[in-house]
This record gives structure tokens, C-alpha cells and sequence, in this order.
């Protein structure tokens, strides 16, 4: 006999639900993924997905998701409505959600032949933070360091604006700037800060400079970087702005930053 | 003696309140622009902005936008908290908000030695089509077209995240995606379709082919392009996906597509 689904009164989907707090996070070193294609991509990554909770339907919706899980060999755990929408953060919550092991990697854990890495400093939106790793990951980049006082990427909002990514490439968190740029020294790899006042883009890609392993340093969404990070930089390249918008957001310069990068390495 | 700032229950607060309503906003032809970037943007295009609530102290906090309102000749009111509160869509408003009359053009008046035009059919989400706006600003595009069944672009979130390049760049609304792909012929524009299955972005920079007037067409974010919108194009390219990322999200695929452009065409 099926076992009934769990209710928002299981002690597990208690549990699993303190995780929405960024305190409940660090201490159980657990994290939720919320939507098929995060628990997918979670259960192809060793060691990261540790339970499913689902609704009744969910399977027959997503069966190469239900076999993705059932092959990495983890539970999937019915649950009701009520406890779908107590554990979901989204209004329409796609009845699949995976209590995850934390990802993030050491900076000593990134290949050492890394040839492509995107660094945000101090960047504060959870969306801004996923999409730049959405976009590292599709760009071809090794690894995504979260430097400064960056946002957890472990927030709910982050880990569905990666749309994946964030169990694709390492992501190392909870380093300095001088941390970081020192890594990047003894890696051989360039670092380039992104910042309006740099040298243009376009001159960037027609010199070949980007050939060379780089890593890109990505300001604030706010206030860019500051005078001091970005004289860190081997170099500072500003996105040629040739309208009248004061600026890109993040999101969108780290993508053009990161393509232009792998349009000059591997193009 | 200065007026006293207007409350909720002033006729014109309610009026202006109401544009926060699609109906309301197409009866009227006016719509709201939220924050100081917006409504100095507004004053400084011709017959754009109708009238200014603000804050008792917006115009110390902001006498760059005061000065620019002013200079345009246009009535500035002072509304208190309440008011404020009830015209503003964001919970952090920043204090001045203005009325403004639809600037959208008709495809006929976008100069007709443009170069770089970003067409989006079907795009859903107000934030996404604002941040393609912005990013077609700052590549130097001529327009931006959002075509089908687009979004309306006078969502308070479309304004918003456009950062102010709702008012510098013609955007035009309401046209299907056949007249905008005739349009595009007329004016000897290639129609370049972005979608996954298309030739590499990398190719069509290196081929030197993205020195032709461009329009850039851009699908839906969940579904992208259908077949029938993709074969009205010259030719179909596609971002190269070097990662394990399935995609990019549409703002980040439009910035790329449209500096791809730009760099082709001006660098």
C-alpha cells in the first residue's frame, strides 16, 4: 500500500522548510531546489541531492526527472498539496522540490587549467547572482567565484535564476577581492575588472588580450567596483556604451563580457 | 503661501493611480514613470511629460530632475506620504513620479537609415522586455519593436527596468510579426531570427555579415520562436552554448546578439 502523502505537519517537511532561512542554511550545510529542471540537473551531480518531496502528480509530469532521481538512487517522498505550497517559494510552485548538499567549491578545487571564470563582487541580488552563473556556465566558463559580501547563491531566488547552472561549474564563495585576485595571480590568470571608465570592450577583442586565460571581476549592481578593486585588476574594460543608457545591469555586462571572452578563446 | 501637499483623496492622485491599470493606462494614452532616472528621462523628450508628483523633499534630494522638469515646463506637486505611497508600485519609492503621455512610435517614423533594430515577439514579462530596451539603448540600436502579443510596454515594470531608455530610443507596439518582417524588407534591414538551432553567433561575427543593417528578432522566454516566425527570417543564429547550460535567458541572449552588432558594425 502507497504511503500517504506527507503533510505540512511531517517533522521532514518541517525540516526541509526551515531551509528558506539563510541560518538554517549554513547550519544543516542544505539548500532546496525547487522545480524539475534544478532537481534534475542536482541528482546528475555526486553527492548533492539528498531527498525529493513531490506531489502525487509529479512523476507522470516529469518522468525523466523521477529517472534521473530514482538512478542517483534517492528517495522521492509524496507530499500533499499544503505541504507543496509550505515548502515552494514560487506562486506556481512545479510540484518537484530536492533537499540539496551544499555545492560550493573550495578555490583550490577549480581546475587548474581554468581558462574562463567569472568574479562577482559584493553582489547583492539572488537573481542578479544566478543569471551570472547561468550565463558563465553557457559562456564555457570553469568556475564562478562569489567574492565581498556577495549574496548566499544557496537563496531560493538564485538557485532558480541559474536554471541549473549552479550544479554545473564550481562556485566558490566567501572569499575576499585580495583573496581572489591573489588565486588569480598564481592560477596565470588575467583578471580584467569590468567597469565603465576601462578601456573599450571592442579594442579588447580585436587586440587578442582576451585569448589569454582571464577572469572577469563584476561590480555591485548598484555601485560598480570600487577604485580599490578595481586597481586590483591586471586591466579595467568598460562595455562601449553608444546610445544614451547610463549603464548595462549586471547581468547583461557579465554576458557580454563572458561571450566576448569565448568568442576570442575558442572562436 | 505654498500649497499644501496633496493627499490619497486629491481627484488628481486618484486619476494618476489609476494608470496603474492596462485599461486605464490605453483609455488615457498616459502611463506613470517611477524615480528621479525616469522622470528627468521624460522631461528631456519633447511632449513626453504631463506632471510631477514628488515628495516635500524630493527636490533637495534630486535638484538635477527638478531643474530638468522645470526646465521643460512642467508642473511639479508636492503629495505627502500617503499619496506618495498610493501612486508608487515599488516598496522603496524614491519619491517623485511622473505622468507621462505614451511615447511609443509608429514603425513608419523610426529614422529610416537605422542600422541595429531589436524586434521581440511575444516577450511576457515586463522586466524582461524593460532590460532589452535598456540594452538596445546602449548598443546604439535605432528602435526596438515589440511585436505580437508583447507586453505593454507602459507597465510600471517595463518602465522601470528600462532604466530610462523607454524615452531615448523609438519603441513601437502592436505590430505582427509579418508586417515588422515586411517592414524590416522595406528598409533593407536583414531579418536575423535568434534561436538555439541556428547557425554559430561566433561564424556570423567572423563571416563580417553583421555589418548590414540589422534587426534582431527574439522569441518568447519560455517557448522562443516559433518555426513560422524563425522562417520569416533571412537566417537564424544561434548563441553557442559551451557549458552545460540548456539556454540563456532572453535579456542576457538580446545583449549579446545586439553588442554582437554593434562591435560588427562600429568596432
Amino acid at each position: 500500500m502507497a504511503a500517504e502523502p506527507l503533510t505540512p505537519r511531517s517533522p521532514r517537511v518541517k525540516a526541509a522548510r526551515k531551509l528558506h532561512r539563510r541560518a538554517s542554511r549554513t547550519s544543516a550545510r542544505r539548500f532546496l531546489a525547487e522545480g524539475p529542471q534544478a532537481v534534475r540537473e542536482a541528482a546528475g551531480l555526486a553527492d548533492c541531492l539528498i531527498e525529493v518531496f513531490a506531489e502525487p502528480s509529479a512523476a507522470d509530469r516529469h518522468p525523466d526527472v523521477a529517472a534521473a532521481v530514482a538512478a542517483a538512487g534517492v528517495p522521492w517522498t509524496l507530499v500533499d498539496d499544503a505541504a507543496m505550497g509550505a515548502l515552494a517559494e514560487t506562486i506556481a510552485p512545479q510540484g518537484i522540490i530536492g533537499v540539496c548538499s551544499f555545492v560550493d567549491a573550495e578555490l583550490d578545487h577549480i581546475p587548474a587549467d581554468a581558462r574562463l571564470v567569472a568574479i562577482c563582487v559584493d553582489v547583492r541580488d539572488p537573481g542578479n547572482a544566478g543569471v551570472v552563473i547561468r550565463c558563465a556556465d553557457a559562456a564555457g566558463a570553469d568556475a564562478v567565484v562569489l567574492a565581498g559580501t556577495s549574496v548566499d547563491p544557496y537563496n531560493g531566488k538564485c538557485v532558480r535564476s541559474s536554471a541549473g547552472s549552479l550544479f554545473h561549474l564550481p562556485v566558490s564563495i566567501g572569499v575576499s577581492v585580495d583573496t581572489v585576485a591573489d588565486w588569480c595571480r598564481q592560477r596565470g590568470l588575467r583578471l580584467v575588472a569590468a567597469d565603465a571608465g576601462g578601456a573599450s570592450l571592442d579594442h579588447e577583442i580585436v587586440s587578442g588580450r582576451l585569448a589569454a586565460p582571464t577572469a572577469w571581476l563584476f561590480g555591485n549592481e548598484a555601485h560598480g567596483l570600487s577604485a580599490r578593486h578595481a586597481a586590483a585588476a591586471d586591466t579595467v574594460v568598460g562595455i562601449p556604451i553608444h546610445g544614451r543608457a547610463e549603464s548595462l545591469n549586471l547581468a547583461t555586462a557579465a554576458a557580454i563580457c563572458l561571450y566576448a571572452s569565448a568568442h576570442v578563446q575558442r572562436g
